[in-house]
């Protein structure tokens, strides 16, 4: 990057206090105003897939509003993401509300176009099946993705009241379109009561690697490294859906499970990826539900986490 | 009705306290348990059909649980609706989350099916939209409707997003349907910014008359009900929006609007009905959105107008 | 009272914020540190008598914290209440939270006590079973009390679960204990669904005038004034029970009924009681439920009409 | 059970969504219609017996609402509770809200014709005093109970307010009559202020063995569950008392306490039982106040090991 | 404006879902991206001068939020304001949390900026405070202004703990600089307790006149309207503190008065403005405090008050 | 102490309930009506020193509120503070909203006043910036001060908007003025993006230690008081912002932070003081912001600590 003029950073908040205007994502400049994007924050309010408490339509405005409090060196990956690399806000792709179809569409268009421009995209959900035209995006890409899901559920159901692609079979789908490699793939925080004893086979015998939130107990946040360690291979995509995390620390999500991982865990996890040397090529945090979320401590957990995401992208580039 | 057994009703709460219990609507027994009813109350908790906040698919539960305050004696209008007939809960139609078609199918079908044995049907939203199978049932049975709507919005768009469906467009396909007879329908409580000055011409060109709310302030509640002397004929149905109510009085709704009828003004024009001689046969409560009900008086004001809305069908037995 | 030395009013709120300090009613000092009282604010935390919503226990701290906004000077009434007397903070009366009984003779002991040092008294609640103490107490010092309540219930019902004593009885049991004349008394605001064609026939048999929240918007506040300065006579007890607002301006109350007065009515209605040259002896404020005050509006409006309360009662010195 | 014909279960998700149909118990039905039951869910809404903040008379409603989410298949106890065994919604016992031992008999009588139908017994309430009647109604049919009491208090004390019935003496009263067996018994979770430094001799003097919060720390669960299995014995009753959690993950209870367990705690130590081979023959979820539960949080969790218990207690019938 | 291209308008909501894209106030463009307005919105994120509840330093934005809702014809006003002016957000004025004569500096700067530059201001706060630098520069451009002041508390206080610059002092600052003429203004709305029986005669000495809340009650809206007629004239600037509504339709600000207006009152009384041919050149709503505002109505009714404050200052280029 | 009558403790709960009675810390005593204390609990309710989210000079209120369920006995640090010692209330320092160094000046001189007549003091902020005059009152009393600081953030930098003194550089100025000895202080649950990459590197350069919160997975409780005991020399000052912990567990403060410290692991390193035989001379906690406390857990994690801290400076007088 170093030819290119140095890229514009956020608001600066010594100057221009946090609460005062327009709230992109960590106050940085929208794509429009920079031209370019090296790392591009995309919102996907579309909650047409949720089947449980719908709200996650205002969740990329939320996670834009609690990101207001993000600074520009991320200490624990020892990154300036923001001077490092020009990360600009791309809005929000235009979902059309009562046509799932047609918002996924204009996701994966608007996503496909900022990865032809060379932008990593960090996708803002919306519900979880908005990962779905993310995935198709960068896969179209970077090929065929290594995936890490942070989440409550698998996801892989076949379908959902008749509907193929919904919040939780989203990834079921993209494993069939050939953008998620199960065999390069781990899924962590699962939990919670199931439809059958056969979920969790069924999700392992499509090639899964699992941890469920109750075996982190035993192996830690350094086992579940590990095997992230074995499983993931560049390109590695990253979907965070904020019900991996327990209740208390993300009540606003549509289909919360208690029992889940502390933010503390979550960010550990997340960062410790670093020292895996895999290359992140997009990543989502999806489920945010704002009208449920008491405290606004989901949209909270979920601006540190996609901050997280992005140093991760953008120490990719060195 | 004399020749049948009398009614069951509700459980006796100075017996069993109203906390406790399920959540039948006002404690009245589930269709199931008595067999037929005179009058069905029946949810369609849906929200596929709602443009901006969703929610209201928790609306009939919401409605149920602030119902729990009724009491069987109605001294506004005179009446012991759930003696003098078999008022009963019919539960919710299985919508599906993800396809509006099935789920006003579903709607459709469930009440036909109590039309069909005889009740009048007082529909729960769920969003706006949900009025539209409600109505076409109701239409089957009793003919081309006179309608009246308490509503912040005229719902008579063309579509939106493309779609032909929704809560703001549903009631120009009742109308094309057959289902409402504009000439013999009013509309009540309109207000707000509007996409266009076309927007109640071209409403009124339907043949809707119409109440603008702060004509509200002029006429009174007085001329509100000498225009629906005017307007409405048997048979009746009356579709209630919460977003009527100015958002102190309904802050849990999709689309608020700020200027709009106090409850008591609401319900005053409901009572009125009664002197009207008309005939009810059917009616909803839409648009209650819980996660954004602060303080749950939304859903209290729903119960309220529920309450009377069945009085006056029970009214028109005798 | 001009021989004695002048009042301690509340802090000084030009020098001390009002958010800082003990949270004694209107900020005035505690009656020990007076020692003498002409108006003693007094709490009743006690609401094991409320049968549906819990919680008016927290009432008397509630309104006291939202007392804290209330000024010197009663612009309405003219009157600058607490240096025209010595109003004093009465604590809490200790009631007993398993015992009702218990709580109420506690309630009742205080009360009597500070009548006999000549004070009189507003009661803060706790459920409305504690306003039969507070009237026990006044009537056993200034003998049978006219009443105006305003309330959305009559409150003179028989018995509840077998109970005698709770907020739906409390005053069939003051009316029978002599501490009230039906005769010379008012029910301002009754709505709602009722458990029988025969209540309020039955309250009216006792001897009750009343005005119902529909019939007000026909009388207006004036013709409910009119009819106050009918029926009461010196002496005077007013109780406020906060379900008589709609539930809009009072969200936080056991009982809430849709369809009441807006604070502005209730308002006006008390500070109209003024031109009817009456002796307010005693009062209260009650059923503030603050778990359920969404936005501490309901407090606010009881700190109001008791801060007009006390205004009508110093007058009544002059 | 295998000559009965096959349990009947909870509506299926798949083709009703969750958010639809009456409120019975993870939508079980209720237990009228299938005329049996293994596992009965028992409310008792009733929090007179509360000391502090009331509310909990509205915890059976709240844990049924969050139950929606419990799906079939409970993955870490691999079992299927709702196949494997009739569980059922017995309802609410109808408690009397002014008269605490009418409430308690109420409970004991309906629990005790449950037990003696041969269910098992969840009770969900309600203050912890609800469990006294509880464990009477189970010890009466089963014999002195071993205790497992997760709970930040001992609710040993010997009375409160004069009152020797109250969900802080509740299981003194238990062990008085005969229905718990101290010396069989485990308290785990406690902390806090106390009244004295005699209350943990004094409670230990009973024969209670306890694990404080801050021993966890120390001991883990795997320590607790050490423990568990040293002190247990068949018959056991389990008691959950929401406020062991801490107020981060239980903000809606009468008496939080800072420092308590996180919800995976809770779950894990509740699994861990099952492989100490225990007959779990009644349990119960109290002190769930949905007034003080910001985000729900509280009766998720509730819900959660309300559904563990009755694994265990499914597990018990192979 | 004939001979100027077209203004930019707000996004095309049956486009772009109105919980999408970025929040200006109504979806306009930020003034950037035009390069003009004929009006312009400017936030003054500043609480600095509020001295009960702060918070509102989150009003501009609370207000952009609300203001989603807003569409393009003002049917009252029979305008359409963002196609026949240019109105655009300025975004808000970067004011200093820390030093209240920097954060006003840097509002007036920018005000006089956008008044320079022939825009109409219509300004967002922060604390009533901010209306001070907003009034200088509008005087400082269209010279001694005549005021509507929309209140429930004078503000012409002299100082507030030695301050003399504070949200109740404001206005008293303002006639000291000549920026406004009392002779020419109006307050209406005022009301509750009062810190001395001089303080409205004060205010009036000052020559102002005055509407109280509670006279609004005998005059009327048009009454209110007919004293705004004899008093305003051109140049107007009118002032709404959102605290002249009552709590239950604005609980989220800094010092709520019960007994205010209604929403539906206070938009009457401002579009009752357009019939007396008034040039409004600049306004502004404040006192819009977020973290109080349950269910978020304050913000709504400050959107809907702040779009008919631009109707009527678009209609005034007509 | 011995000589000295026994200390007034606060009310008995037993007789009492929590939920009556004026709201002083964990219901003792006034300072003014038992005149003399060993340890003062000081209120500090300014915030003019946040920069993001205000709101903390509610916090003295709130925390007291918190204080209720306060109980004698102080089990894991075995000691009962209100009868070893007398422990008063010495009310809130009466700051001036609109100048920070007026209330900052009023806050040292009370607190100098309690230090000088032979008090500990705990103070209830505020902001952070509310430490400075209370660690400068303590300083001239007992000498530089050894500071254990519990906390996000460093809260050493220069200045912020100009302002030397804010929440954010409050301790740079504490150390400029001698009254912290930043060799004998510690810094733990550091956290979150930063500024620069130099913020933690200048920050030692000042000479502290620090643990950061996700060094605290690694070294635990046990570690941070190893290095604390390697650190801390009599006398020591603790300031606890309410940040250091999680979001989860402290919604309700200014500028919070994701992957912070649970409760149960401040707790424990608080008491965990106990066993290093330090004198704490004086304490705070600080930025408790009550309008942002969803479910009240924040106020309630203040209180518990506050209480530990109060008992670490009476068993420092054994």
């Amino acid at each position: 990057m170093s030819e290119r003029e140095p890229p514009v950073g956020p608001l600066d908040a010594l100057r221009h206090p946090r609460y005062a205007g327009l709230r992109t994502f960590a106050r940085l400049p929208a794509i429009e105003s920079v031209g370019r994007a090296d790392v591009a924050v995309l919102g996907a309010p579309f909650d047409g897939g949720a089947s449980f408490r719908p709200g996650a339509r205002f969740g990329p405005a939320a996670i834009r509003e609690a990101s207001l409090l993000l600074r520009p060196y991320n200490e624990p990956l020892d990154t300036s993401p923001f001077a490092e690399a020009q990360v600009a806000d791309a809005g929000d792709a235009g979902p059309n509300p009562f046509d799932l179809a047609a918002a996924h569409g204009a996701v994966e268009e608007r996503a496909a176009e900022l990865h032809g421009a060379g932008a990593r995209v960090l996708g803002l959900g919306g519900d979880h099946s908005t990962a779905l035209p993310l995935l198709r995006a960068a896969a179209a890409r970077h090929g065929t993705l290594s995936l890490l899901q942070l989440d409550a559920h698998t996801d892989t159901w076949e379908e959902y009241f008749g509907a193929k692609v919904t919040h939780g079979t989203f990834l079921k789908r993209a494993v069939e379109a050939g953008a998620v490699d199960p065999a390069r793939s781990l899924q962590l925080g699962l939990r919670g009561p199931l439809y059958s004893a056969d979920d969790y086979p069924e999700d392992r015998a499509m090639g899964f690697a699992t941890v469920l939130a109750r075996e982190l107990d035993r192996v830690g946040v350094g086992g579940a490294l590990d095997l992230a360690r074995e499983r993931l291979r560049s390109p590695v995509y990253v979907t965070v859906d904020v019900d991996v995390l327990d209740p208390a620390f993300a009540p606003g999500t549509g289909t919360p499970e208690p029992g889940g991982l502390t933010t503390r865990e979550l960010l550990a996890i997340v960062r410790g990826l670093a020292g895996l040397e895999l290359d992140v090529v997009a990543a989502d945090v999806v489920e945010v539900s704002p009208p449920y979320d008491a405290g606004g401590v989901t949209a909270m957990a979920a601006a540190a986490v996609a901050y997280d995401l992005i140093g991760l992208m953008v120490r990719g580039f060195a």
